[in-house]
């Protein structure tokens, strides 16, 4: 089987981690192309690769392209241009609708790490999986092209834990508790770890939690709870809408409850109240001055570029999945997990944790595809996929699991200061 | 003398006041017209001083123009259209250098209440009267024509107060603090009294004080001090730039220090330090999503509007000159105020005191230059002229002031709970 082409799109912060580390296991692909808009970008982070990963006398390890990753037609010329096999989709979730057209008109793998979006509006009802993503599932499938969606960290790898805690834990499983918590510091007043618009948008929005059958919706950060995690310790986590409980629900249909936690510090509570009370959350563009502007857009100008915050983070994450359920006619509470350091991980590839533990799951999953271990040649959420592979190689992409049993009773046996 | 036929420009909540008090005290005036850009507002406001004020079968009190206050030659005409003989300016700061050229070029008596401003910029220099005001006062004087510059409660009344205590309370004033205690409460979240943007950008300006003949600069809310005031009790005020501290400088020359204290609470100076912090209370235009936008615009656009504020506005203001000085050979401390309730204010003429107490004393000044006991007959601010006829008329308008002996040592005999 010929190694694919690989065409990575997207130059933030994930497309960097994804490009480095598509660079150190190149052996695995064939040409690697890194395309976005920002041709400045491009070129900075193509030689920012060969300097860390050639061997001396190397060729160019990295080519790029300028590309309008919305236009069908332009990601499809691109895709025809390079003879890519595999598209890595690493862009806005903006780009998402456009990206998996042109893999469908090309017959093209193709992998994402998240939901697409539409701009400008919000509180779409559930399940989100049926506006963009699962319509063309019967596209990949006639063309025999595989599709992985949400394949980052979370949504990504915490599906592959379900996954995995359903394949050798449980023999039911009763309740899924996806956490994230970020315990680093970028030492900025405010900042997000990701496209700012995307990322308020998501925590502003209603939570939704999958109870008994049925979508269960409350406002953002009216729920919360203290979890004292591995390596992280003692943090309040808030239930949230996210990604993965859209096809969590859907996979794992026999299991009651199915929700989200992310961890946020007072300080950002306190600046994200602000924000949302005056409207400044808002993707609703209002006008100003005679001219149309979202809020989100404004905030979003206005703070740092998520990519830039990588150099002064330090400290770690720490995101799993605390799951109950039955096994041999016995209750079990298993907690399966990953940690990241942002100082680390900045040393390795440039990038702080957040972008880390979403290209190193890409990678992973690319290398699974390129050899043909992962090719479902259909389109599929990754819970779908046999997790032990995943499992097994993902430690020498770069990030290591663990899973442990833990009490009964909802206590955590890690001590809340480290 | 024939009364002058008055033309008010600007239909906020100043101009709801200002116009309800000149029709409560026609009998000083010729024709009443109202002009602003909505029609709509004006239509409204008209509407309700008709009910409010008119006999049975009175004849309309108040005419309406739409106008562009930013125009010369528009406002110019309406002067010439309605042969008015006095200007009320009480419109946007950002008007004031196109009505002064107005009335100059007709040759009306003009009074505002605030410094003109010019948008998009942030911290100019002292003195800020010489940029739009000042340069025009041999103009007005070249016609004959007066101005009234700051006759609004601060600037204007306290002013008014400064002069006062120099005519009748200090043989030399060591210094002079102006504090200004909005103890309401409009039960909204968040809110300016007045325009969002000048709010705003007065409040995260560095905040300047005159001390020893020199203007000195710290930034804002960096000073702070606790005073308990008449009627609304202990509150923690902040020095402040502000227009009164302009004229006062040079008016008082031999007065050593002279500043401006604003009081806030803990909600305020929370929401106001996040959107100070993320860059939000700029007036300075950004790019956002390929359009220029002033971020405190935004905000504008996102804030209540704050005529709209009255109806549910509970609670008092103070506002007063805390001075220092010598009479007869001793040392001498006075406080001269005013207070005003909401509540009341809005019963009576549909507005909250923050726009009360500013449209109280231009009615008050409007009257004396209408009778001609001020009519200076050039440009001045309004401690250059004699307090007495204004502090003896005030209180009938509706607003009383007070003045009362402060003890030495720098205490407040006011108790700190009302």
């Amino acid at each position: 089987m010929a190694k694919p082409n690989l065409l990575i799109i997207g130059a933030g912060g994930v497309g960097q981690v994804t490009v480095n580390k598509a660079a150190q296991f190149r052996n695995d692909f064939g040409t690697i192309t890194l395309a976005a808009r920002n041709a400045e970008k491009l070129e900075r982070i193509a030689g920012e690769v060969q300097e860390r990963w050639s061997r001396p006398g190397e060729k160019q390890l990295v080519a790029t392209r300028t590309v309008d990753a919305r236009s069908v037609e332009a990601v499809a010329g691109l895709i025809r241009e390079l003879d890519a096999g595999l598209v890595l989709n690493v862009a806005s979730p903006y780009c998402n609708a456009a990206i998996l057209d042109a893999c469908i008109a090309t017959g093209v793998d193709y992998l994402d790490t998240a939901l697409g979006e539409e701009e400008f509006v919000e509180n779409i009802p559930p399940n989100w999986y049926e506006r963009i993503e699962w319509p063309r599932r019967e596209k990949f499938a006639a063309r025999g092209a595989s599709a992985l969606l949400g394949m980052g960290f979370d949504p990504g790898v915490v599906n592959i834990f379900c996954a995995h805690a359903r394949k050798h834990c449980f023999d039911s499983i009763a309740s899924i508790d996806i956490i994230d918590v970020n315990a680093g510091s970028h030492g900025l007043y405010f900042a997000t770890n990701f496209d700012a618009d995307v990322n308020l948008r998501e925590i502003k929005e209603d939570v939704i939690t999958w109870e008994n059958g049925r979508w269960e919706t409350i406002p953002h950060h009216s729920a919360s709870m203290d979890v004292a995690l591995p390596e992280v310790g003692a943090h309040r986590v808030y239930s949230m809408g996210h990604d993965e409980l859209q096809s969590l629900a859907v996979n794992f249909p026999d299991t009651p409850h199915i929700g989200f936690w992310m961890g946020f510090g007072e300080h950002y509570l306190k600046v994200f109240d602000v924000l949302d009370n005056l409207g400044l959350t808002s993707s609703i563009p209002i006008e100003v001055d005679g001219v149309k502007v979202a809020p989100n857009r404004v905030i979003k100008a206005l703070l740092p570029d998520p990519a830039s915050l990588a150099a002064g983070y330090t400290g770690k994450i720490c995101i799993g999945a605390d799951i109950r359920g039955m096994k041999d006619g016995k209750e079990r509470r298993i907690f399966i997990w990953s940690n990241c350091d942002h100082e680390e991980n900045f040393r390795e590839v440039g990038g702080q944790s957040i972008s880390y533990s979403t290209g190193i799951p890409v990678i992973t999953a690319a290398r699974l595809m390129a050899s043909g271990v992962w090719k479902p040649k259909t389109m599929v959420n990754v819970e779908e996929l046999d997790p032990d592979p995943f499992l097994k190689l993902m430690p020498e992409v770069g990030i290591d699991w663990e899973i442990q049993d833990l009490p009964l009773d909802g206590s955590w046996p890690w001590p809340a200061e480290v």
